[in-house]
């Protein structure tokens, strides 16, 4: 008897990862290549064949065992028609038709889903949000993902583009974004933000142990950020503080939008652990309205950066269940 | 054979509305009564008591005609036990099991939910909504109400108080909201906060047609600011801009979170007709990201003040319809 397994896809910006995923939720085996190839959709499909037909054979698993395949990557999309509309972070991603090249090269049903969406289901099925009924996910990475669970679904919307709360406007007429917007929130709560606004300030002159010789400003990222607030840089205490300052109005605003039972925060700043929860929660203290004591709770998440592969195979299962 | 009949309650913080509306929407029989006995629960309960007998009468009704009552209340509410947790424009509202106290008093199945639900679902039903999968409502009066049909149903959220839009934070460390908030979207949107604002800068010295004699200041409000504005008044025109272009943030933020077919404004403000849709609009084109055209359409609610009525009425034949 074969045990029915599922792959999950998760396409980012720099990164390509695939999992090989039992129904509990387990990774049975897992592959991160760079994009080093090209980050074009032949390459980036060229390279996924190759890494699922090794994944197979590191999981002694056959492709009849296989259920589908999910597939996140960044939006907006056409799910109706499985493309990506335009990927600001991928180069000449624009109206491409995904889900079907995937389809053909693996010779796999493909199910196809927002970056954002996929790992807010994973930390929804077996992360975070086990157990709870509803569920918002921001995925603090170089920018903000986010993914809304509503009654164990996944929240899409009229145009299949709900939940893009990275560009929810924080600051009126604040920092412009490549998304054509000014002040939204991945410009202030993301590592990237984080990191750009760091190295902005000290390019201003602002006083850092973070200024270092010319040619140095591209190695601020938000890890060293995080490090120096942590040893008492004062700028990067600021810029990380105002960056957990403007988390909380995004909690406020999740709470009002969605109610949710929790709201999750994952991606590279959370691996700042309770550096980042505990400024999140003390500013939410101060800012959350005082109608009512039934509010989200706030958390880490839990599945670390294999959400979103662990997410996209679990829509699979979704369906799979669904249909069976 | 009697025709089933629905009555639909809409309370307000200075009004209660009621009428019998028909399956198809029609109010067939209204009465707005003015609070003036008070506002307390056991006030208002035996106000709507006597409304109810008399529109029975008025629409040819026989009490058993009726299926139920739609009450639609300002929240935070408590769903399950039927209960206002607190409303913070009607004194003496907290914790009042408001849907069993309208029950007995009416003898009739209550149905209770958030006014600014039950205005959105009205639009959805038979206003601006009609025909359209998603929408949300925001309700520009006192303050600003907020609906979310996603479905066709309403979202309640995990805590029953989902679509709070009108405390959404659109300013960090704006202007202080009675919720305990600061910044949120009523402050600036609604017609109570473009009168409080205008008021404001009058007492401040700021010059404006508006301006009058001392004790008159009570008497600007948003129809008079409306006015001023299309009279040339610049602080007039200032302030209902600065209001339009924070509804317009305010629906970026909905796109972002919902992505809703219509986005539907409704409530006094909305009597201003295009002189409120077209500012708000043009300062949508100027904000609104450019990754994708599918974008919600922002209209003006067709139901008048009669969509809480009509849309708590509808609500009762919605549970009446999937009983049936």
């Amino acid at each position: 008897m074969t045990i029915p397994l599922a792959i999950g896809i998760d396409l980012g910006g720099t990164n390509l990862k695939i999992a090989v995923v039992d129904r509990e939720g387990r990774i049975l085996a897992k592959e991160v290549a760079a994009l080093t190839t090209g980050t074009g959709p032949e390459a980036v499909v060229a390279n996924a064949t190759a890494m699922v037909d090794r994944l197979l054979v590191a999981a002694s698993a056959e492709r009849s065992e296989i259920v589908g395949v999910g597939l996140g990557t960044p939006g907006p999309l056409n799910l109706a028609e499985g493309r990506v509309v335009k990927a600001v972070n991928l180069p000449g991603w624009q109206n491409v038709p995904i889900r079907d090249r995937f389809a053909e090269a693996l010779e796999l049903p493909v199910a196809l889903d927002n970056d954002g969406n996929a790992a807010a289901y994973g930390e929804y099925w077996v992360g975070a949000g086990c157990g709870a009924g509803d569920l918002v996910m921001l995925t603090l990475g170089s920018g903000v993902g986010c993914g809304v669970i509503i009654g164990g679904k996944v929240l899409h919307g009229h145009f299949d583009n709900a939940a893009e709360l990275g560009h929810m406007i924080v600051v009126p007429d604040g920092l412009p974004c490549r998304c054509g917007q000014r002040g939204c929130l991945e410009q202030y709560a993301s590592a990237g933000g984080v990191a750009r606004r760091t190295r902005a300030a000290v390019q201003g002159g602002e006083s850092s142990t973070l200024a270092g010789a010319t040619g140095q400003m591209e190695r601020i990222d938000a890890a060293r950020v995080v490090a120096a607030a942590q040893t008492g840089d004062s700028l990067a205490a600021r810029i990380w503080d105002e960056a957990c300052y403007y988390l909380a109005i995004a909690c406020v605003n999740i709470q009002h939008a969605y109610n949710p039972e929790r709201i999750v925060l994952g991606g590279g700043m959370s691996q700042a652990g309770s550096f980042l929860l505990k400024p999140v929660q003390a500013h939410l203290a101060q800012q959350q309205w005082s109608l009512c004591d039934d509010v989200p709770a706030v958390t880490l998440a839990t599945l670390g950066f294999d959400a979103g592969v662990i997410g996209a195979a679990g829509l699979v299962w979704q369906l799979h269940n669904r249909a069976n």
